[in-house]
């Protein structure tokens, strides 16, 4: 038989046969005390946890960006490269409803590299970590005929047990049918940025500034993941490959179906002047907002928005979730007429040209 | 001017630019708590050191290899490369005295990779992370043209602050001029076995074997590490780069110069057999060992070679450390007729191609 390749069975299924092999593993001998029995969250959420003193949790996350496929020097420059990795993985600690601490930074590179532009991607990382709190205490560097940007981010939760026991965080994995899907924020303006960088009329309008900041400078929702925590929500991530794909993954670790009306979808009017009726394909499956997903009990997630609301941040209801055998597909797009919606692009997988993630 | 690259600053100024800068941003304002205040140990040792609770230590290091920088696919399988890829993170951590807990990892690589030969390189992460009662709980996989592997591994020490307050860990800034220095078991082995995959004549003698395992599947010292913090011993690092390489990080962090016996160095019988005098400067310069090496006071390493003798492993005083006003370089190579030894070959740098860590 022939050996399978990666890019046959995808991303969703290689990471479920690594986690399968390190699950495995992780029963055998120990010559330690085994603290990962301690272990809360594994392999398939945002971050790993685990519990660090009683009541309270770490978390740990890591995100790589390759040259060619998440980043292009037409597009990103070093500074804003260094932003994005770090940005990136901050999301991923908002999205467990974490805090932020060390991160840990590999830098791959040429040696022909020039010093102050690495030094320009430190900054970036070190400017977005230290608005939440966030510092690079380590990393490693490494030559390589190829840029590569690898972040590894631990933080904390910031509160303790919730009263009913719960984990004071956010996961994929408490999503119920039944619940309200809700963001924050806007979704659509990072893609939106890209395109008009990539395809723009030059001179680039001033006006169109806050989409290419989205696309450059995102900005992570740390003290939003907090305040939903607060709230009570338990079920979130962080929308980084756009809200089809990412509620995919909620989907599919709840075993639900999901219903998106696309009409309520939060859009910045400048996204919608810039790419006209594309917008809502753009927040369907853009990526890179780096906005919160989260579902809950409609009271629950009122409560929340109202939070959010007192603290200048907005929350969208957007659909809401069912039981697999009231839908037909995974992720059931309908407009206001409640007709269903046909979106143009669908999310991104890696390895695999047009992966299960985005089957909609 | 003309802008510097990073080929012509070397990995050691790179790095202590970009300490600079994250030095710098780290005093910058912050939105949330600032728990980086307790940070112990930043940029420039093994691994990143904070305090989590009262007394007790997290250890977070990252690595990664890189396909034909670290390995290439001609002397290292999949499952080996993922062995040596966890190994030299948990030698890290071993190397700061801790036990290894948590890792996270990333693979680069390109859609085409076999898919059992991916999780041939998960086996070999979680068996050789499991043997330290370790696990792997987390990560992201990342298409890239070209392999690569990164790994952050978080632990945390095994003992309570000393009895003279001073932290439970070993440290590569806490050596004093007047130090004896020592390593834990063999050098060479492993740039030995190198050789013989790479020159040696086939079939390879089977006699050899423990040669090709020391360089296959290097065994991390993390009990060793304990038992030097249990000693006293509060200077020491793992060697991964070779002795006179890492033993100048030393010299520079803690200011100091050092005299190495080169016929004191531990060798296996084997390996002299297989390169016969090449052994000395294998053992001087080859890497990739994973032993320890630590400096301290005539009294106590004594104490920790008896502790190490007890516990089936081998200490080895090899030199000791003088005042940087008593030398002529960091490190002086003498043997056992006390004539300078001159080596032919020397510790790696990236980036530069013979950089002045390797300086002697």
């Amino acid at each position: 038989m022939r050996p399978m390749k990666v890019r046959e069975i995808g991303e969703f299924e290689l990471i479920e046969r690594m986690a399968q092999v390190y699950r495995e593993k992780g029963a055998g001998a120990r010559e330690f005390a085994a603290a990962p029995s301690r272990l809360t969250v594994g392999i398939g959420d945002d971050a790993a946890v685990w519990e660090d003193v009683a009541g309270r949790y770490s978390i740990a996350t890591t995100d790589a960006m390759v040259e060619g496929v998440h980043f292009t020097k037409t597009t990103t420059n070093w500074y804003d490269l260094g932003w994005k990795a770090m940005a990136s993985n901050v999301s991923d600690i908002a999205g467990m409803g974490g805090i932020p601490l060390y991160a840990l930074a590999v830098l791959a590179a040429t040696g022909d590299q020039e010093v102050e532009a690495v030094l320009d991607l430190c900054r970036g990382m070190a400017d977005v970590a230290g608005l939440f709190g966030a510092a690079v205490v380590g990393g490693d560097t490494v030559s390589s005929p190829l840029t590569m940007v690898t972040i590894t981010l631990i933080g904390q939760t910031g509160a303790s047990l919730r009263a009913d026991g719960s984990l004071p965080l956010l996961s994929r994995y408490s999503a119920r049918a039944g619940d309200l899907i809700a963001v924050t924020g806007r979704l659509g303006s990072s893609a939106g940025g890209l395109e008009l960088l990539l395809h723009g009329k030059r001179p680039l309008s001033d006006r169109f500034a806050p989409l290419l900041e989205a696309h450059r400078r995102p900005m992570p929702r740390v003290r939003e993941g907090q305040l939903l925590v607060e709230a009570g929500v338990s079920c979130g991530m962080d929308l980084s490959d756009g809200l089809v794909g990412d509620l995919t993954r909620i989907c599919r670790a709840a075993r639900v179906a999901a219903v998106v009306d696309v009409d309520d979808l939060p859009l910045d009017p400048l996204l919608c002047e810039a790419v006209g009726e594309r917008a809502t394909d753009l927040a369907l499956s853009g990526g890179e907002d780096y906005e919160l997903l989260c579902t809950g009990p409609a009271e629950i997630l009122e409560r929340a928005r109202r939070l959010l609301d007192a603290n200048g941040s907005t929350l969208t209801l957007v659909g809401r979730l069912v039981g697999v055998d009231q839908a037909q597909a995974p992720i059931t797009l309908v407009d206001a007429a409640g007709d269903s919606y046909l979106p143009r692009r669908s999310g991104w997988e890696h390895f695999t040209a047009g992966g299960d993630a985005a089957k909609t």
